[in-house]
């Protein structure tokens, strides 16, 4: 997960992997001197230590795992679970579709397990910032101390502290939201976002879905998009290739709308329409971006 | 989608997006001197520059736009269709399963319409790289503008070849396929990888799936995975809220693998079974990680 | 369509179906004397009746058809669009989730396109009896043709009625309603339903299932279920087998209750929570059908 | 689940289902004389015959129950479970997309667990017939007590057989192969089909469907339909909303066709592709059903 092109062997510092049997496996920083301890017994770091990535090695009681870097889905699913988290599923689609890219400011609120804040801190690289709020000083400390372990403290700036009284930041390029009651703080939301800014939201039931919508309309959001993401596995057989028996069937859903400042009594109606807007107030707007083929072009 | 902070006026070397009626919109970069045609008239670029963002401004012939800064889904659906390009559904799982963080060096093939390209240059930032192959010169010279255009080009190396003659680099982090015949060029795919390196493909008919499968088993890849991801889109209306009519069935299946070098003879049969590797070179192994209740741990 | 084994030969009052070029085709009943005309000519019954199923024949101008049986949800699907119509994967799942076997008496508003009337005049048999009611007579009028021309109207009892007004009928099987307050008529749908009797209702907005689900709760429904059926096609190529590029994503939530009558002072609360009543009335029971796991035996 | 308008007390000779606590439920028939036991004690059938239906009963040891008519879901759910089972959801499918209405004769092979003999038993009516094959004499033993059970013998003929040699019937309307070797019995269930009949057909595997699609090309099957149905289901809470967390990704694919007999020779090309049949025996036509918005009209 590093940002330098990786060695061929395990150095202190790296976050490893020890895969061992029973789909049983452990996520670590490498560090001189420690102990790693399993269902299956205990292994030394240093024995690991300057071993090539995709060693077997065997705890003091002889049982075997393979020392592997952690793929990311890996770090993310396996946080310390103080809450529900978000799958790769839905934080890749976050990412594309608020443009999360390097060098981004972003908030989000609350903390939670700091899954999300894990993804956010390594795709906004070292030159992004996460502004992580939550209001629970202990959940915090939680996803804290799982950034710590990953490195990537200086990437997150952790503050606790209850969103109705404000974000400390302005002109960010995101805010996310997860959090139940996320219609109650938009117009907090709507200070902290640069102009043109990002605003996505996880919420589980429709009946939140139905509130933000009619908050998000109020509150002169425009591209409002409503969706949910699936991810249908299938068994890796060439012989009997197949979906899996069961699936998740619903994680949350997700709202994303852009934080748009248009001089409504000036503007055409139409092209308010255009982007969710109205000039009347009528909370019933379509959101414009829903068609998947509306038609558009880059030009040169 | 710069990496500064934007301000809120509209500047020389923004790509900016014209919302115009009808659901038509058009993204190009802002030049002094230079003039954009809409289906609805011409605007000048000098008219445009120094705007604040969500300004409405007005063609020649009076049409009304909107003037915004595009979204990066906007920017990745909207590249020149030279071929099928992938959604941001894929592209966002894509980047998150493969762990395609700012300053990987990653290869593609093909080029095809440069919407996968364009993900990558902007998620692997400044200090990564991305290496694009394609085998027809015409397909990548449309992709070579269009990324040229975002002002991404020192980000990635565009190579007309056909890989069947192998890929110019090793030890990248992770290469991604968008080729037919992918099942043709693992062992390619294996030379350029890193240890523990990610390879990603993405297929269409399940009939290239099954030859994908055997092929990775026979190519020593493990912890593989099949799925394909589905997005539900909703109506954006707080008094009827419902899912809209019509989704997209199917892009493709995504499939993923790493490329472990472990030795066999020495190796536990059950752990080299638990990421999907097999001592006896039988293809019907199961996937490892298509359980998404696998246990792990993160220890401080 | 018939319940009598079909001969080889279409003969007179046979419903058939002709197959043109163009994915166009035409359903109707052979009538000696009649014209049939298509968008490519015309023919005459008289030159239909005892030729083979399967045969080619051709319109006045030498346009080629196939001769056929039309199946089930041909018929269906292709009813007069009064309205918005159910498709064969709602109607299926309602007549095992419903029980709406040969010989059941059943109550349905409003009759709409008729299709659902259909599917239920077929499948309810000569030994059942269909009460369509719908507040249009002239959306009716459409529909009762329709099944005229099926050779089904003995088994339709059409009527024009505000269902406010209240069923003519007691001790029903099953009473399914596609209306979009279907929320103001439990009361009256309970009078109309025997004990343990089916409830059934398709909603397009989660707005309106919710309030049903109060109603329901309100009313003494138990066994409440709410679901939607997705179907996906896949291309029938052999060489190329994958799903279809797009998908229906949504037709309507489908609710399903049973109106049970249990005495409430007496019933031991935990068994009531078992079928989702509640003695508080608290409208958040849970369903308890929703586990799709949960245990029962046939016993012999 | 009788023909009969059902009165309102549990009489003897009635299917009854008692649900108890901790969503377990009975379901058998009731006779005098007889006793009932539960994983919370014993019921005298004597004691639930004349019982309103809805009643709450009590075990020997005082534990409670309700006493209902089961539904038809439970009913096919439940049935004793030899192999795989069918859903409802997919049940409901077939009889709509199959034509599978009262009176019409219909051969199954295997039995199986003999739930979707049970189906068809019921909805083919007492003017129907099952012809049910199945090579295991025990499988089919167990199916057949619980077709006894229902009271719908006389419906369903069993047969211990391998269907290899042939079916016993002609001029069926409908044969249903769920047996993991399809596609080797097109040609025998060809012969046993009438003109215009269909075939259906439940297959886990992507390889499997392949393989089938190809013999149905070779066999003149023509309007070949692939799909598979999902079913989302909500929990029934009015103020939260939502889907439930899992689902089922798979049960199998299903496969439709009709045995269309024309004279290739003669017909018109172009015709012929409509209906997917090929005069060059390509077998990669395309299905001409898959286009869910093909017209059609009925003609009064």
């Amino acid at each position: 997960m590093s940002e330098t092109p990786s060695a061929s062997l395990a150095n202190c510092g790296d976050l490893v992997q020890l895969v061992g049997l029973r789909h049983k496996s452990f996520i670590f920083t490498l560090e001189a001197g420690k102990e790693q301890h399993t269902h299956r017994g205990m292994l030394r770091h240093d024995d690991l230590i300057g071993k090539p990535w995709g060693s077997q090695v065997f705890s003091h009681n002889g049982s075997p795992f393979f020392l592997l870097q952690p793929s990311l889905p890996d770090v993310l699913k396996n946080t310390k679970r103080a809450t529900q988290i978000m799958y790769p599923k839905e934080i890749g689609f976050i990412l594309v579709q608020m443009g999360l890219t390097p060098g981004k400011r972003v908030i989000e609120a609350g903390t939670g397990s700091g899954s999300f804040t894990t993804a956010l801190a390594y795709f906004l690289g070292a030159t992004g910032q996460v502004y992580s709020y939550e209001i629970k000083a202990e959940t915090q400390e939680v996803a804290k101390k799982s950034i710590a372990n990953l490195g990537l403290s200086d990437r997150v700036q952790f503050k606790v502290k209850d969103i109705s009284q404000g974000f400390d930041e302005t002109d960010v390029d995101a805010v996310f939201l997860d959090v139940a009651n996320a219609y109650d703080f938009l117009h907090i939301v709507k200070k902290a976002l640069k102009a043109g800014g990002y605003f996505g939201c996880i919420l589980p039931t429709t009946n939140q879905v139905i509130k933000l919508l009619t908050a998000l309309h109020r509150n002169e959001f425009a591209f409002i998009d409503v969706c949910d993401v699936s991810l249908k596995y299938y068994k890796a057989e060439p012989l009997r290739f197949r979906p899996t028996d069961r699936m998740i069937a619903h994680t949350g859903y997700l709202i994303f709308a852009r934080s748009v400042t248009v001089d409504k009594t000036a503007a055409d109606e139409g092209l308010l329409k255009e982007i969710g807007l109205s000039l009347t107030g009528d909370t019933d707007a379509q959101s414009s971006n829903t068609d998947f083929d509306s038609e558009s072009e880059i030009l040169d």
